[in-house]
């Protein structure tokens, strides 16, 4: 859909990084004015909902350095250059759990912040865990700890703000729906 | 928490925007190796889940450059400096609806990309709204339409990604769970 639609007048890469580029684009407004968009190019990402035998979700912890703090989430990873995403989302449970899955089922896929950004992130449910023999290592400059938590734990730590961010928000409730608690 | 905490070797902003900046950082890991970190600094957001006395939820479709297409969403905009979130959400509400309410709960903040952004969006819960008489009218470089619907529809819209990101698909669940629509 292209309904109020910003046409594009310039466009220039302010920066190309190792993740993120930086564009600035001057659009022509519906009005006939226009402004500047500020807009990052991201490669997307994948984000993994996976549940062990116990019906625990299976978490790691990790220091952001965006936010300057460590916190709880679900397995997550960028996808690479024309990698199809179930094999991301295959490869980031593998790298930073140690769990291979039977079973992998996409369940939606959403942009994390479409005001500014278009990294758009594909969200898989991975059944059937097992430990794997010789789990691959995570990237090299990635520092994981795997947690392992019931539903109820999940949201106590997200009122702690311990978990705090979108995806796994939405993973707990997707949950929550799953389990049948609704109405409460 | 500063759990594998990456403490800054050296910190650069490259560039300062109407909306974001973009920060390089160079890092020292937890084993001692360094690293580069590509941060994007947002002031933060509010979006808000509003209901009519219908029982419809309160949308509007807006084109989003980054993704070079219009998609539905619940009304949200970023904070202007030193406000206070909840006077975002009402403002916002009141800008791009017309909408005013009698009620206004905070339900949760998270952060959207926490990879690469400190985008922090907090997320209210609007009752008891009100047509405005003098609805005060949106930034002059932002074009919205409003648009009512039930649940069910929110969710077909997500199917045909009409709506498609994650503070709209959060806040879908979050009324499925008010609703009691569990266990589906």
């Amino acid at each position: 859909m292209k309904k109020f639609e910003e046409k594009t007048i310039s466009s220039e890469t302010l920066y190309k990084g190792k993740i993120i580029n930086l564009q600035v684009d001057e659009v022509e407004l519906p009005d006939g004015n226009t402004s500047k968009r500020e807009l990052i190019k991201h490669p997307g990402a994948v984000a993994v909902i996976a549940l062990t035998d116990e019906g625990k979700i299976v978490m790691v912890e990790q220091y952001r350095k965006a936010l300057e703090k460590s916190i709880i989430e679900i397995p997550a990873g960028k996808l690479e250059a024309g990698e199809e995403p179930s094999v991301t989302a295959k490869r980031e449970l593998e790298e930073e759990t140690g769990y291979g899955c039977k079973q992998l089922d996409h369940i939606i896929s959403f942009y994390t912040s479409p005001g500014f950004a278009d990294e758009l992130v594909h969200i898989y449910f991975a059944k059937g865990l097992y430990v794997l023999e010789n789990a691959k290592a995570a990237d090299e400059d990635e520092f994981v700890e795997l947690i392992e938590i019931t539903i109820e734990e999940a949201i106590q730590l997200m009122k702690k703000q311990r978990i705090y961010d979108a995806k796994t928000a939405y993973a707990i409730q997707y949950l929550q729906l799953q389990a049948g608690q609704g109405g409460k």
